[in-house]
């Protein structure tokens, strides 16, 4: 059997009964999925998923990277080229290769919710081998051609009650336009995430500012037209239902530069002679404003910093972007995030979530900063972080010092849309693993357990993020 | 029922039933508070506590700094404003706040501390709750006017055996003088914090040099002249029962130059001419003065470094110093603690105490270099680490390379002093969950762990302050 | 009775059952010790070890660190000063002094490793004491004169299947070649540690480099010669078994010049003239000259970076080298090994193994990197981290982002004989114990783990290492 019921409850068996009621109030509420990657264009054109392999191992980092690691090319992956070079065409040896060497995720959240899938979603109760992958394979390709597979569909089984996904700034929205258009009355929702135009090193910067310009109608040349076309854009994102914006920069600098400053920078910017330095200035005075723009249209301001991306030049040049040699880097979020603090950090109608990659921060830096700032709050574990015994050290780690009030709940952050279900279960069973040790341990009484997991699980994430 | 005889044990029964036995035979045993902030005022004067919500919530940072961080204006708490402006004069109305907001401190120390003292101190049997304030406020409230409420009278009942309090160095010490006068036999000692007039960046250092020049009747305006002054003043210390001096920088850095260097930096220490730089050389040199000179008056040196004071600029502004946003950074206790270690780390009869708020210090530096120099010692989880996971990771991450013998005890550090029981017993339980742990893994047998028990809950602390 | 069958097994007894049947199935297999630093010179000459002072306190930094921390003097436990002060002689007093500060180790590794071997080897079964010393003194004094206690005996006692020793570029060897020449089937291979050659700032750097010349017949004075030296010696050290490398610097910095720079910096280099900049990017190519190397000759590359080694410069003074005064500091690896990646990370054929004092960067730093990079693996907790709880958090830090496969099983790396099985022991039970835990809650099944801790205790060693 793929999943047992006590999966990642404790195994001491009080404690385990305690976990067990408290997850029992929990399994069944709705998904708020406040802050992911799926793609809008799904829920738009509500097509069927292609082969198995197509949706469960090409485009899926946790897998590939692992793969990778242990001499696997991607080639073999069937993960394109920049090059247009040769690569594996046929997705039933893409999906043996996989399955052959499934013994390398054992420990690993990529183990959990693909069995999570593949059971709840497939039906499947055999475990992964060279053996089964063709049983599997065929099992959930045939089943891919039903309609209770197509995107819609699972929205529904899967109980999200709302769904976020993430957009450039210059995004023209349109598959969003489309579900709205559609009269599916599924939540999907965007986010505002203007790296393009806000990091002067993204690629292409220049021609995107040009274009958001454009876009916005604004003068995009003067530091006030920037800001305004940034306030313009924000508000075509919120029609189309944001109630966020997110922000990935290499470190967490902020910046609160005076407005004769930002002009100066800004036109150095815009000259295209500008250090390093300048640049991460920029990008930190850029949050601070987004920060201040958020006071007057109410997004809540994401940071997910400490991200050291492509890490691995080789891949990058043949294979582009996320291609699983980003590498988290040590963070100081206290000199980091002052400037912004500064500014707007006791704000009380200002939700700015912290999110990192760096576990060290979190009882020394992080929660400290949460259990004081009213505008800070503090995002769940991210990427490498989103795992059970990472979950556990996050509640460990930070509750003590900032509570639970000071987080927001759950993310599942994936463009891995049939995981979701999945991860927010191991959220919730961690969670409720973590409280009822607290409640073993005579640290808090059930009943109160039981608000909390209830939180934790739904009602932190729909008020933290407006939803 | 708000306190479970079980609270803080392991949840396995073997361990819990081994834990037990440990705690059972520490759970009485007298409190030595080495290091800590009670008022010596309170044991001078003796007279009653005020209302529950000035006992409790206004001088708790631990509080406040929680309900701050959930969008309660401190003036509801009836904290003053420098600008003596508006703020809630009821403390009743300030309890109902506290207590309609308890959901907040869940799965923190707040919890345990508080419900410690309102169960074993006024017997309150229920949880704090909007519903709840009033009959508990009432029922504290009616016991505080009662003799056996005062300052002394809890002395005793708290089994207290010594006690430390912090003063600065210019404090005349006249409430300790009054407390020997006085006949009473409750030990109260003092101990020497000179940041005042060591850290050239201190408020009005100039100005207290000159007040220190005065009380010790030495020429501060020299180098050997300001160190004498040093001398005499902890030898008045001393005299008032002081056993340890403290120092709080922003730092563990160190120094350790010639005299010669010693005497230009402190003329331009003095000029008022100086950088940051020399400002943090100089504090870094008086600690390796101070603990030189403890190698003749015998103080024991403690180092709490690594908060950034004051964060929140508009909270000190409004409010002042220790208002609840001081957050730890980053520290490299290897390279700042070498000046220092050259100098004395070798010497056997001095007692270094170094204290962390970075905890990912303690298993790479703390632990190995306490557990190499004679002089150092580990001090316990401080301030946002005094909870109980971190006192088990505190454990966890130095027992193995440090042993229990180069820790000293719990300090309380805190100026709540009806939480002082509560603090000593939830270190007591959690030190006996961790050996617990140890003799169910059959790493420790049961009498051993009986002994380190009894020595990190009493006679550590005892020896390594001298108490 | 000192070894409980059941020592650092999981207390909670459905936990504990799969652990002891996890246990079970690799307890006996063979030991693979892939790096070490045992000397070759034992199993050379296979003579009889001598007293119980020289054996187990003598040698070992892990108990005179401790006994030291505690204000015992190294003269006192017998450990040679350089400039041939007196110290203690008789080794009983040196055991009866180690035996009365037995308690001082409690919950520490050292504990562990002793009993294991004072009970398996020398039939100890009461606690080390005061009042113990002489009896067990005498116990194993008089079996150390026994045949069955010499080095090759209990090397097959022992299981040793295959043990790495460690030595310097400039040795010749010859106690490897007295090995293979005696016809004694016991496997003992070296490992080239160039450490003296490669370290501008090693003592007698430019002398080393003479006599490196000398062994090899190569002109050490230009970059090409200096690198064809170190192939050749590389390809002396293959012939005397060597499968590995070993790097033990003060940074894990890494560095991949032109090799016009590479000339320009080596000549620089020779001339003495050199910065500390300069020294540690010498260092940091030449690690990468070395992956080159093994490209060729399929040498594993370890690098052990990060110890301040010699932090106390008075012991340094009185007792040289490896006196128990190193101390780890954090480590950045994220850019420290990018040129070498750069250089050769997604070579298949190639294997580097990282190892880390400090932990932080486990989770952070180097799973991240070792479940990308092809030629990349972790190695096992070193030093200050090869205790019980550290060793479960190496588990807990890196399997959700590494899993178990791109970890390289265990190193005891020491170069105390007598404790190779306890160590060994302590590693085996300890991954039973995190994959019991996985199994108990349902996160791995019994079988797979079953196979996992085959993998960790012997087989990823001897493929890692190609032994």
């Amino acid at each position: 059997m793929l999943l047992h019921d006590d999966r990642l409850l404790p195994a001491e068996p009080v404690t385990r009964g305690i976990a067990r009621r408290l997850y029992a109030g929990v399994r069944d509420l709705p998904i708020i999925s406040p802050h992911g990657h799926t793609d809008p264009r799904w829920f738009a054109e509500d097509k069927p998923f292609p082969d198995p392999a197509t949706l469960f191992v090409k485009p899926d980092h946790y897998i590939f990277r692992m793969l990778y690691s242990q001499g696997i090319k991607l080639e073999q992956l069937g993960i394109a080229r920049k090059d247009g070079g040769e690569i594996e065409g046929d997705p039933r040896q893409i999906w043996r290769l996989f399955a052959s060497n499934w013994h390398l995720f054992r420990g690993t959240p990529t183990r959990l919710w693909f069995e999570h899938a593949a059971f709840s979603i497939f039906g499947i109760t055999e475990r992964l081998s060279a053996e089964s992958a063709d049983r599997i394979y065929d099992r959930i390709a045939e089943q891919l051609e039903q309609d209770a597979m197509r995107p819609r569909a699972l929205f529904e089984r899967f109980k999200i009650e709302a769904i976020a996904t993430t957009e450039g700034a210059l995004d023209p929205l349109k598959w969003h336009d489309m579900i709205r258009e559609s009269g599916w009355g599924g939540k999907v929702v965007t986010a505002y995430r203007p790296d393009s135009v806000v990091d002067p090193e993204f690629e292409g910067f220049r021609d995107n500012l040009d274009q958001f310009g454009e876009l916005t109608g604004e003068d995009v040349g003067s530091w006030t037209g920037y800001l305004e076309a940034h306030r313009k854009r924000r508000g075509y994102f919120i029609e189309r239902g944001a109630t966020s914006s997110d922000h990935g920069h290499a470190t967490a600098r902020t910046a609160n530069l005076s407005p004769a400053e930002c002009e100066k920078l800004f036109a150095k910017i815009l000259k295209g002679k500008f250090s390093a330095e300048d640049a991460d200035v920029f990008r930190g005075q850029m949050l601070t404003e987004m920060a201040k723009m958020s006071l007057d249209d109410g997004l809540v301001l994401q940071i997910h910093p400490g991200s050291y991306r492509n890490h691995n030049p080789h891949l990058f040049e043949q294979f582009g972007r996320d291609m699983g040699s980003d590498i988290p880097r040590g963070m100081d979020y206290v000199s980091a995030l002052k400037p912004l603090l500064d500014a707007v950090g006791n704000e009380r109608g200002l939700t700015v979530i912290a999110f990192t990659l760096d576990e060290t921060s979190y009882s020394r830096e992080l929660a400290p900063l949460a259990g004081h700032y009213p505008a800070l709050k503090l995002g769940p574990g991210w990427w490498f972080l989103d795992a059970p015994e990472a979950m556990l050290r996050f509640r460990e780690l930070t509750t003590e010092t900032a509570g639970f009030y000071n987080t927001v709940g759950f993310n599942d952050d994936t463009r891995a849309y049939l995981s979701i279900p999945a991860r927010h279960d191991v959220a919730r069973r961690m969670d409720c693993h973590y409280l009822a040790k607290l409640v073993a341990e005579h640290r808090l009484d059930e009943d109160e357990a039981a608000e909390v997991a209830h939180d934790l699980a739904y009602r932190l994430a729909k008020e933290a993020y407006r939803l």
